[in-house]
């Protein structure tokens, strides 16, 4: 009886030390190195200042720009300064278009006079001719109508208007933008198909407002060319207005951009060597090239500094990880995605084991969680740090995420993640005039940075 | 055998429907329901325009002030159009204290010249001397500090100045005010205690700016009144810094504040009766009243323009709620509670039944959750409704909650709930020239509206 009263005692003391009291060591042990990590960030943060410097000193930096440049060596420099066991810029060429003097439009209305439109070109769209264009109107909402009406033969020689708002009431903006932005990337050429002249696109936001909004669009090949552009949702709203009362009326805009030949340009990497499993990786990143309207402040200065800004705690802190931490500003996201597309071709080409990668790419704003993309064990593993992570507000492990620059390592099996940040106030800035510093919150971005960082200690430590 | 199969099936059915069929039925029904009132505040929302409405033609509106009796007259014209049961005023007396001229202040260095800083008076304090005060500054971080310099007779005759700045490292920035305003409430007597003639505190804010951030304070009765002012943290760090070099380094400032005689004013209240139970009463509401440096945009022109929003999306969706809901548009909630006070008087007088009191003053940014004080059961049940709020961004039931306003219903055993919004841009522009109607998210405003309706149709249909 003793000896099974030992026994017992025995089972239950390796029970409790291995099941109870083990985990909850570490996991105070972690939880205590996450608020250091936190802390520090939130008191000697450097993402904030850099930002602001690269916005202030570099500003727009389209790809193939000298500014593009200018902010491939200020990133550069930065890694240089923290110490790390490696900094290398890893070259590919990318697209180089230029968007040409300010754009100019109107509408001409055929008895109550012009109103001036505000407009900009698309990322890649041919320019009008010198004269300008200057054409009937047509407003289009959906495909199914852009359809009906190209077979009925009145697209031919006029300007499609896509005008089809964000759903509001969708709560993730993100969701209402992917329902919407098949309009500005496909429209040119589904407008083109059946003779439009050129196409206005509804800007890609929320807000009510004056500013146009920017962003990529695609030609199909085998289809002409036409100009085109977005018009801010205060233009769009008076053109749909106008459109109504006035069926005679005429949109008139000149645009002189163009595309060059390719540049040589850089995603900027740089890392910290584990450990102990040095040949795992761990990537987090950004990207570094912007829309030429604003400062790219929010997209995506923000997720290359605070990306950055991980490489700065770990060394600040001393913390030695156990697998590799390697921080990439990818090039050229914007328009092309070339360095997303080089990174993963060399990271395939040199059989690197990446384990993780995360990018920051939706707004420098309150972080609420991550969005994964990966199996249902992975998913797992990172929700088991969940409780560690709620009180500083992420709580969101629910959808998928990932980011344009990491999406090509989808294929080499590679759990892709995405900060999610409160999303609300993306799509106001998102690609406008408005994208600039003042609209970055210090503390908001330290979060989503000191989110980052914890992050990549816990898949550092554990693995993935 | 046949007649145990058909009573086990009877029983299956039985357990089937009334622990897992019906629970469903009633969460689904609920689900499509709060999806109407988010989408209906989305699409046709007017706490938006109302509020930018108040915020250019009436602007700061702090108790006894002209604008303060049009704010409560623009509310109670809101609520009569909104076909209401019930819209009334509730007379309270409220303090009139008022500003006066702008506040002039200077750091007299020995030997480098002067600086001008700038400064806002608190709230209730007296006036300066027309000439102003100019007099040796003591900067203090503690009440330890105080106290040991006031023992030492090193206080007497200085100005005081509080800049203990708030804890960075706090996730939930009210924290970190609650643990800084003490200076601003406290200081001015705990400073006159020994002898010194005026203080100055530290702007109760994260961000590092030139803007002075005003509010209350409380003079001990039976201790001399000192004028008080607060200081940007930009004039605080430069202060700081200058008397760390300059020992003979003087503070000059003026301020011409002055405590009028009491001033008549109003909640403002509109109701829907409860159809099943008009006796159990859910109070939703804000401030009116706001500070006088900028539109009081999100203090709290928000919460109120919020509880408006309840109202109208409850008229709007004929929602007929079977409790009723009552909107209290509250007065003097910055200096002095006046309103909250005269409202929970008369509660009591009247022995209302309320079963739950719900306040947005926490700014109209995007929500997160409720803060509740009640009992456990209270919290359990309304914690039963996490699932069906999860999809719009509130997850964290944590916390205690209520409000200045409604604090006062607590001794009468009323549930208190407060509307938890993200912090962290909350005391970047809190009492200072920055509350304006420009620092609000048209949809953040909307979904914290969205909140309220939501936890208010439930409570209305299930109780608390």
């Amino acid at each position: 009886m003793l000896k099974y009263l030992k026994l017992s005692a025995l089972l239950y003391s390796f029970v409790l030390y291995f099941i109870v009291i083990m985990p909850c060591r570490a996991q105070t042990k972690d939880s205590l190195m996450l608020r250091k990590i936190t802390n520090d960030i939130l008191l000697h943060g450097k993402c904030y200042p850099w930002l602001g410097s690269m916005c202030r000193t570099i500003g727009p930096r389209l790809s193939g720009s000298p500014q593009a440049a200018a902010a491939v060596e200020y990133v550069y420099q930065i890694m240089k300064t923290l110490h790390l066991d490696t900094v290398y810029k890893q070259e590919c060429m990318v697209p180089h278009w230029v968007r040409g003097e300010k754009e100019s439009a109107k509408i001409l209305t055929t008895n109550a006079g012009e109103f001036p439109a505000s407009i900009c070109a698309l990322g890649g769209s041919v320019s009008t001719p010198a004269e300008g264009i200057t054409a009937k109107v047509v407003e289009i909402d959906s495909w199914e109508e852009l359809k009906k009406m190209g077979g009925e033969g009145r697209i031919k020689g006029k300007i499609v208007f896509y005008n089809r708002p964000f759903d509001e009431t969708i709560i993730q903006t993100f969701a209402a933008y992917s329902k919407a932005v098949d309009q500005r990337y496909n429209g040119p050429s589904e407008a083109a198909r059946y003779g439009a002249i050129a196409t206005i696109v509804r800007s890609m936001t929320n807000r009510l407002d004056d500013n146009p909004h920017t962003g990529n669009m695609g030609y199909n090949d085998s289809i002409a060319k036409v100009p085109c552009c977005a018009i801010s949702t205060m233009g769009a709203e008076q053109l749909s207005g106008l459109l109504k009362i006035d069926t005679g009326l005429r949109f008139y805009f000149k645009m002189s951009c163009e595309t060059l030949p390719d540049e040589k340009s850089y995603n900027v990497v740089g890392e910290i060597k584990g450990t102990e499993h040095p040949e795992q990786i761990i990537v987090i990143g950004g990207h570094l090239d912007s829309w030429d309207l604003a400062q790219g402040a929010n997209d995506d200065g923000s997720g290359v500094m605070q990306s950055l800004e991980v490489l700065r705690v770990f060394k600040s802190l001393g913390i030695h990880p156990k697998r590799t931490i390697r921080v990439v500003a990818f090039m050229n996201e914007e328009n092309g995605g070339r360095g997303g597309s080089k990174y993963a071709e060399l990271a395939k080409l040199h059989h690197e084991n990446t384990i993780a990668a995360i990018e920051s790419d939706a707004g420098g704003f309150s972080p609420r969680g991550f969005g994964i993309t990966g199996t249902t064990k992975k998913r797992e593993e990172i929700e088991r740090w969940k409780n560690l992570l709620f009180q500083y507000g992420l709580y969101d492990f629910g959808g998928e995420g990932g980011g344009s620059d990491i999406d090509p390592l989808k294929v080499q099996g590679v759990t892709l993640i995405g900060l999610t940040p409160d999303s609300q106030r993306y799509f106001d800035i998102h690609h406008s005039a408005l994208d600039t510093f003042d609209n970055v919150n210090k503390r908001e971005l330290e979060l989503g940075a000191a989110s980052l960082a914890m992050l990549a200690y816990l898949i550092s430590l554990y693995g993935l």
